[in-house]
């Protein structure tokens, strides 16, 4: 049973925990690092390292999708960011990274362009090209209009996210937009889809059930976000990933075996926290401010995401990392080191070999088992 | 069994919540914004937004409450304040907000000049003119002698209010002052009455029985309040809101239907916070602070409430807002947007709904079954 | 039952609540503050304020004890400070106060003059002249030998206290100072003794057993103390004073209905922090640092207690309470007002009649009744 | 059953304590701080302080091991350090000590240079030339290779010493270096051996059994410490030292009467949070940081340990302590005083035979008995 409060007579509520309340604790034998093995499987697309980097213009670009599959990870472009909307970014991208900072409010004009389902196609075959896996994000409310470009495309894996989705979408009676019916769309296709994100248990096994390889748990908090203070909406990551972990694992039961991957997104910016993140139990981990702290990422030292430019409600600040440019590190350091930096915030990956061999488990799904403790370190 | 601790050998103590240790946990289907309806109805005052403006003279005025109006909410002027104790208090407001700052004692003295009940008739009479629906607060302690004036002149609703008023008030056995039995006045009356603060099931259970068409909770704790401090009286708002609503179910029961409201005041910054206390049960919000921050507001960069000015005891700061007028928005992008403003403090209404949307509710009254989760955000 | 934990694998401790966990909950009628009293009476003194003022040179000197018995509190003078180490202390109390502050090392040498048992008897007898109440507090290492002066010189009420002390002290094998027994001191003096602090039920029922009139509860942590470092020792005054109200009841029951006065000493700086202190069972407060601010205090605008001196291990640092000289209010504002100040920091005791009108009590003791709420304000 | 929540379905996690949380209560009789000991006995060697100075080269040289000993501490040299690897270090400590600050890359590149077992074993013949028991600390991976120069040098006590080591160690398959079996290594020794650093119940046991006469619990946390964000470990020492005390009463039993001495390593800064750790258990505690204030360190104001080099996951800075040098305490007075300064970072001993007198107890063992509380102070 989950442990409940009673906040007022007759009034229950769940009590949730955040990833910096947990903590990992050894207590086996130890191992050496050389013998873990960090690879992480989706359908048949198998990767070194459970990163997914997300799907902000800050950080994902035709270009650093490239050199972050090199380097282990899938890398997944904004279907609707700045490249499906302007035939050359470049000049968008110097306006964001002015010295002097960006408004919001220029932030939402930028983002005001259309997308282009002929710019999105492009993109996805110059990727096709360049010989990475392609992965795309739509939100929900587009899939419908955008994805046949997409897919066309030759796209390898489809993202459909929005900050909270639902397999259930009730449209308004008269709306003029088609309602996207997961279960249905995801049926036609012949190629991976993963969705999110979601908050909890029941949401994560309805997602389950409409077919998707992997569901994201989160919204992607980091730094900037307000989405607690604008909708009231908060996520507490150790309780959601191990709620949807209990959902994988009745969905693996009521299918026979169908296994879908968990994908956590939000409040992790150390290695430590995507540790924490995987024995809560997540499969891989969805990666975006501590990425666009590399000196290849295009957001030139600033970080934003989808809801930073929207046009009415605005859901996160654009996000100054204080860094200067010649203290970026490459991606490389960031994610497999080696590292002169001793905040965990580089090397990334390494750290997480590191502790999973502390704590005695050789693959990421064996040490999804690691123990855990509850401890507010102050 | 609500949820209690042992403070010491003997000593019991409930434990109490408030609105930012809970958050809303989407979990059914989710909705479009466009098909949300955030309308309240008082008595047969409808209104489009959950929201009564607090009375303040810092957010009220006899011109803003007709702007409130308009954008959708209620307005309450204090009947206890500049309005009803200078002829024009426009020198009084620009002592207020002179540059340099205004001290407590300067404040004291301001508010020192006695209540006109002919000015305040002048007031009520002027709103009526502007055609919107009067409403005025007056303190529990003089409501006996200035409510002849304000019912005369046609107010449309009253509101008895003060920290912490209770159903059943024992005056000094020599007191000059009658002390007001509410259930015999309001029964007296033909418009709707509205009466708080309360911080528990019990008082609001009293006060729903004195005949009282909405009952508030809590005393509109802002940044400036050291009600805490002064008093040792805390109201943890997301129990306080839910035992009040435990309260009105009860009272629902004893009366065979008889739906008394429940109006929220204090510790509510942001859209996020307003749609945590409906989740908790209350029907609309009391804003004071929030709304001071718009250009139309009177206070002029500043806010305060009736605590700040008492003579002996203050019980709250006069609060700098810290905006230079040129950042302050219009009280429309305030509560109903657009906005360029990613705090939450903007679009308040706005993002009610679309929290409710994306919780799958339509309305504010089904909205109060929405999920909610303990978390403490750091 | 009291509320413990497990810490580690058995090895159970009891989870303690400081005052600032704590809030009131006005649950009944409320009342008019005219007919509130606050008297307090032990043995035959009767006070119109639950108050004594602590044992610091910093706030009681000869003078400001009749200023406080005037304005209706019971001042104590440290038997072992100032005024018995120096025929005119005012030189050290300028090296205390100067500009530029005082070290610690400092205050230590300025303490290591001796105490003088004729300057002691002095004092008192001065006191006496003065028409005031006489309470002088020894330590309980110094009783023995320091009490009789100041006995035979006419004192009224006899503090014996230290950080923590017990009813039976194992002093070494080889001591050349006499061990202080409690019990038989206590039972032949005929002026009324108040013993402590004390920090649980069981010393304190211990205590109480001594024959002791009254407790001190707490060992007067103030923003300054260092106890907590030093010793691991701290002092969660919700627990401590409820637990103490316990022992207190106890021993009325194995009496047939001695009733002992408990004393609250320590984090407290508002009028809240008092109320509070009172609900959680104690009769009056011992107040040091808040009324260190006051223009009358000798400390000019600095804090210290008697652990500030200690020549081996300080226990706290002399505080800089950094108020300006013509900021700092008269004894008479800060205890019972009025006041143009928000912060509850001033009119302290009538805050407490207020906040008793506001829950209903007309006495203290009726107060202790008064609910409570567990509730972290941040 | 220790304390346990379900952080999300089917997940279940440990509640941990830290030492900042819980705090001593005195609940019996007071004693005579004279008629206390703090002594300390492991194996054949008796000290008066239950002190362990850690192996950092910022703490322990071969001239400060001799002063550490004559004020009654152990002191433990890191056969892995700076003498260990240069022939005279005084360089590479000027480096990592220059005005400016040392960057984490440039103490890896010092600590690059390898180490010596010849040096080594010269710095064992050294310190035994000077008359004091000889205790240097190796890594698990590197004991195989350099205990037999330390052993035949003539070494005292050996301590084997990782950031997290357990009693089976699964190396690589292909592995170069030789596993360490810590149990047939031990067995084999004539001198004791201090294994560590554990983090609960299990792996203390498992470390008793192979013999060792000492078992540290804690990795050693300071002020630099990162490890919890790099690894996501981190060590509530309150639960972490009472578990291993768990522990050493069941190998006790199972043994009938082998006694293994817990030495507690990690957040502790003053004598109220050693005090604490000897009241959850332990028998002595291993301080780093703490001392590294003293004017005789060879830090020269700054801190770290081993885990501040790692050439490719550092996992904690190079802490400046900002002090400057001639505020810098002698190590007698920041180990037996007596002191002037109140922060309760002096004196540590001092302050732990003072508590251990007021809480009643006059030797460490007895002292585990005493009363905790579980508070948050803020």
């Amino acid at each position: 049973m989950p442990e409940t409060v009673e906040i007022g007579l007759g009034r229950e509520a769940r009590r949730g925990y955040h990833l910096d309340e947990v903590a990992l604790v050894p207590t086996r034998r130890t191992r050496g690092s050389s013998v873990v093995s960090t690879a992480w499987q989706i359908d048949a697309h198998t990767f070194n390292l459970p990163l997914v980097a997300a799907p902000s213009d800050a950080v994902v670009s035709p270009e650093t999708a490239v050199a972050i599959e090199a380097l282990g990870g899938l890398a997944v472009l904004n279907g609707e960011g700045l490249w499906a909307r302007y035939e050359d970014p470049s000049e968008a991208f110097a306006q964001i990274s002015a010295d002097g900072g960006c408004s919001t409010a220029k932030l939402q004009r930028i983002y005001a362009r259309p997308v282009s389902d002929e710019l999105l196609a492009r993109r996805v075959t110059e990727l096709r090209a360049a010989g990475v896996r392609v992965a795309l994000r739509l939100s929900p409310q587009h899939t419908v209009g955008l994805s046949p470009a997409v897919l066309k495309a030759g796209a390898d894996i489809l993202v459909i996210q929005g900050t909270v989705i639902s397999a259930e979408h009730v449209a308004s009676e008269h709306a003029a937009d088609e309602a996207l019916n997961l279960k249905t769309f995801i049926a036609e296709l012949d190629i991976p889809v993963i969705v999110g994100g979601c908050t909890n248990y029941q949401t994560a096994l309805h997602l389950m059930r409409t077919g998707a390889a992997g569901v994201i748990v989160g919204y992607g908090a980091h730094s900037g976000s307000t989405t607690h203070a604008a909708l009231g909406i908060e996520v507490p990551m150790a309780t959601a990933i191990a709620d949807a972990a209990a959902a994988r694992r009745a969905y693996l039961d009521e299918t026979g075996g169908r296994y879908v991957h968990l994908i956590a997104y939000g409040d992790m910016s150390t290695g430590g926290d995507i540790a924490k993140a995987l024995v809560c139990g997540a499969d891989a981990v969805m990666l975006g401010e501590p990425l666009a702290f590399a000196s290849e990422a295009p957001g030139g030292g600033r970080y934003w995401d989808a809801t930073a430019s929207h046009p009415r409600l605005p859901r996160s600040a654009l996000v100054d990392l204080e860094v200067e440019p010649e203290d970026r590190p490459s991606l490389e350091e960031l994610l497999v080191g080696p590292t002169a930096d001793p905040t965990g915030e580089r090397n990334l990956f390494g750290s997480v070999a590191r502790v999973m061999a502390k704590c005695g488990y050789s693959s990421v799904k064996e040490f999804q088992k690691a123990e855990l403790i509850v401890s507010s370190l102050r």
